[in-house]
């Protein structure tokens, strides 16, 4: 088996995790590579080094939360290489599994005990293709607190003409994310469906609308003299100009994870309800 | 062409536009039926009387509103013949058009320029196979004002044990109707997903959550001493006892309408923003 | 010291605690009253007993939720005697503590080591006056799933008409209790003001609405042919036929209650967000 | 009697109407002032010329949007002088009417016909006072769509430490306003209060609250690294670092607006639920 690491390099814990289950994994006759700047952090396994958009691998490791699935992800687009995230961060939300789990459940993916779960991604176009989302693409101003006009259409009819600070275009696995905290729906990701939800709209009856997995999403920028920007999971900032459109449609890339079980909505009570935060 | 008409009988309007109807059709050459209880009414056409659940027709016209169309439908199951709805009631979701256009929306239909949207339904299931649900189905006390204990899953996992008013598990049909008012998502009716929305939940991280088409979602009363009720389209209620469960699923049989037009998003600002009551 | 002590009677352990603490309380040398129930029940105390309403009290303890506390509580109407609540309840928003620590939060009642909160609350008109409310008044259809059709003003404007299961009138100290779940805002009890909440309204655009408590709050049944209930604190309940009002004001009474500290927002986070059920 | 006018710049008909309401006022034997820049623009009243901050009028005429009334109010500070709102924008929740009534409106008005409404104000302190809020403050990050790490609390107590795209404090005034957007309360000006609304809380069980108008709410800033700002009323910036508190309460200044009507419902159900948007 051949096994790919990345993580994230600004937490200690992360660097150490990755040095014993490197250990591990080669004791276990695994072929392992490792992002370069793991290796330039560790000063071993020089001869693992290899760039994450190089690595020809069965299952990538990533080490971090969500941040760090997503940019392990828009490195390998269009390849179908799982990823397996063990959690070192605060949200873990894409991730399978805990730190103190992680060897164990390595066992398990190694002796076959695994499964792979395909999520939809978003295709993004504006002007050009884009980087396909996995979570969500979300409609800003570059100015903190000032509204956008927006007109939204779906399959060519207009869904709504609306004031607002934002709006998110989500994915199923983008429901228990960004979407999330603007009032979205929790949706199983088996749902072939994208989820609309405004941020902060200036109108009372604005509500969050979930719409066909097949249908065309269209979003003009209507108010002259205002940009606004489309994040894409997070990472990618692209400008809008005035009377712009930007697309969306279902994206022929899937991502793939490594999963263990299935329990999908144990990880919405665990993470969104008890945690996410130390104090409650 | 073959057309049953069936209206609301404590609407002096919907008789009046039965009769007007139906004289139109007859000269149109269509061989028209009649629920008897409007031929009593109308005291005219005795010979076109034929029961709802008899009629052989290509269409049925529903004249009345989201109600008339859900009763409708339940004396028709596993027919499909398509509904033609003609609002005369306050909400009209599911109705087609108007009275004022309804003269000229049959002619087109008599010219083939419609199309039939298939809408799927629920398959209710209580110790036995009850009637299919094509808005939702919800679970409540028969005491207004108290508390249900509900444990819910989907495809046996658990997704959520909560205390709540009542419970509703909608179709996209059912998106813009109970389902709405309750806090749920729009759900575009091509989306192949149920909802489900709790009433009143007592507990402030509760969301609704959109569930994949395909899965099996079950609801067991928790509770000791406490019956519920299953309102089917708020038509049929179903007695549930302490320790029972309800199981949902799509059902084999679809509703089908006939539409003139595709614009599910305008009946949403229209019906459910601007409009529903006279004040506002 | 004189104290009485109320307590569910359905409850063995609530039962059990009464007994200690009246143990406990009359070796402090504290005057005890138990609810003749209580000591038919423990067939203990006899020379003890005293109907709650005839308590002539200090303080009175009631043993189990909230709806105990709001029970005893319209017993003592008009004689401002505090309340100290242990909850034995699921909920216990109004009580003060667990059993465990009740012997000694006694002990530091015994010893002047608490103060009082005066809690305000609603009063509510219809044809005369009726028991006011600690928490809310809710209005709803008799049958459950049906929808009611009311008019609210605000000191005589018309704030909004509405279709909606029903509607909620209540105090801050109600905002934790039935308005929260129908989608409330927390509201500090040091807030003079009321809450109106619908609930399940049949529109996309309403809001619940937070008016002075200084305001005349009427709410008129509008649709011919169908009743409604008001349910007092989940206790009591008064018919409301069509084109009848309901007026709420603050009434001149309050409740009084016995607390050992001043922690609102604890209670929130605790009770309402991790907590209410086993499982989560 | 004498009365300032201020209006927006940059919208043609504001301009024309203040050329026609000075005219009139002037017949009306009112001694009139103008913003400079009204003069510039207008070529006309040169001697009525006088900066806003030093007229010493009884009413200050106000020819915008909301934006225009609070940036006048900020002229104004601690001289209690009233606004008379007049409405060229899109919101208007601030002003008293629109373009068409405004002569009918100021004959009122100079009739006596109106009366004064006082609004509570927000003391905002970060290192020393800033400027009081009439609407709102929000805290929010620099960078759309990142994350704050906050600690609210009020009058000492902890409320919720929480995660969110940012937080919105505001006055009774501000409800209708970005408060209203993020999911808040409607609250009537004459309530006490101040409302604390998450933007985009990365929790479920997170709730708009309502406190007390006597209390001190304050926030603390606890992610590392990250840096907020403080917007008041959409016009002044102030930047937060890492553990740095901002602290509010009521202002000892009000606003003053002239009303000719108390209507605060009929404004919401206009401004919020038909309207706002030229669409719908």
């Amino acid at each position: 088996m051949r096994i790919g690491i990345a993580a994230r390099l600004d937490i200690h814990k992360a660097i150490e995790l990755t040095d014993d289950l490197t250990d591990f994994l080669i004791k276990n006759s695994v072929e392992v590579f490792l992002d370069p700047a793991l290796v330039k952090k560790l000063n071993k396994y020089h001869d693992s080094a290899r760039e994450i958009q190089d690595m020809d691998v069965d299952i990538i490791i990533a080490i971090g939360g969500d941040g760090t699935i997503l940019r392990t992800q828009s490195f390998i687009d269009g390849k179908n290489i799982p990823i397996f995230g063990i959690n070192m961060g605060t949200v873990g939300f894409l991730t399978e599994i805990g730190p103190e789990e992680s060897f164990h459940a390595l066992k398990e993916v190694l002796n076959g005990n695994y499964f792979i779960e395909e999520r939809t991604r978003l295709e993004v176009w504006h002007n050009k293709d884009l980087a396909p989302a996995l979570n969500e693409v979300v409609l800003m101003t570059r100015k903190p607190a000032k509204m956008l006009h927006l007109e939204i259409r779906v399959d060519d009819e207009i869904v709504e003409e609306l004031r607002a600070d934002g709006l998110i275009i989500a994915t199923p696995s983008g429901s228990t994310a960004y979407a999330m905290s603007a009032g979205g729906p929790i949706v199983d990701p088996r749902v072939n469906a994208f989820i609309i939800v405004p941020i902060c709209p200036f109108k009372l009856g604005s509500r969050p609308t979930v719409v066909s997995g097949e249908s065309i999403i269209s979003v003009k920028l209507l108010r002259e003299g205002k940009k606004a920007i489309a994040v894409i999971d997070g990472q990618v900032e692209e400008e809008i100009n005035y009377m712009e459109e930007v697309i969306f449609k279902k994206s022929d890339q899937h991502a793939y994870f490594v999963r263990l079980t299935k329990e999908f909505y144990k990880k919405v009570r665990e993470k969104l309800i008890k945690g996410g935060i130390g104090l409650e």
